[in-house]
């Protein structure tokens, strides 16, 4: 259960690091860094204080931004725990993808408060990962989410979507 | 089936409008302008260069964000629609807020291309409406998303909510 220092967005390879989300080399992104604690990713987040659905509501597509890169950098980093070569470190860590996304908002969050998010592997389906995951303020459970995740296929790097 | 010129949003109240994803008062937002043609709610928005998720490939948090968004005005005017003083402009507007949110992404979305969103109400229970909303980019669906809104409480105006 030791969590390690170096993120698991720290993995990615530069390619790989510039999403909106949580990509360190986003120069306008939001940045969100995850960890792996041996079980499950764990992240905090600090809004920006323009994040607000109304005055002082934070705003709920903030929430599933978060969970979306936090399910995902979760799905990478349960998946790199399963391999052969050790939990990340052995090599740029494949990034996953979204195949679905769900949130419920369970009740309302407070703009500008620390975020606190959890996530966990829920079930394997041959290589897709359904990643729950919980967002908190204020030490309550805010929004719920479901990631099905997907590895990302390696063509896609360097490869825009067909139009 | 006539197209209003002013957007759903443009009826909000001025603290109902300073949302990230659609608020005009939002000076750091995404300003998202969704207008009721009759039967839908329909949008387009024109992603910034840094919504990618991986280079040429769009953010799905930011179609999520434009989901979430989207599915409330159009809620809204769907209600409007329904009242007795006829559809938006008798007075400002309810704001709907989201349950839950869900988004299945069908295919990979080019970053950089103007998105084009149509949304309807599939379904009321009492005063939820269950929104579903397309989101297609160069001809196709690219996302597919459903949102439960439901009128927010107008209490919540000015109060932020409990920590």
């Amino acid at each position: 259960m030791v969590q390690t220092t170096k993120a698991i967005q720290d993995h990615y390879s530069g390619d790989g690091s510039r999403c909106y989300g949580c990509g360190r080399l986003n120069e306008d992104g939001l940045h969100l860094r995850s960890f792996w604690n041996g079980s499950e990713g764990v992240a905090t987040f600090e809004p920006r204080p323009y994040h607000i659905g109304i005055p002082g509501y934070l705003y709920g597509g903030l929430l599933a931004s978060l969970v979306d890169c936090h399910g995902c950098a979760t799905a990478a980093a349960a998946a790199a725990a399963q391999g052969e070569q050790g939990p990340l470190g052995a090599g740029p860590l494949p990034r996953y993808v979204t195949a679905s996304l769900h949130v419920d908002f369970l009740r309302p969050t407070p703009a500008a408060t620390l975020l606190e998010l959890r996530a966990h592997v829920r079930e394997t389906r041959g290589r897709k990962a359904v990643v729950e995951v919980t967002i908190s303020a204020a030490g309550e459970v805010r929004a719920r989410g479901e990631v099905t995740a997907v590895p990302m296929p390696p063509t896609w790097l360097g490869t825009p979507p067909a139009p």
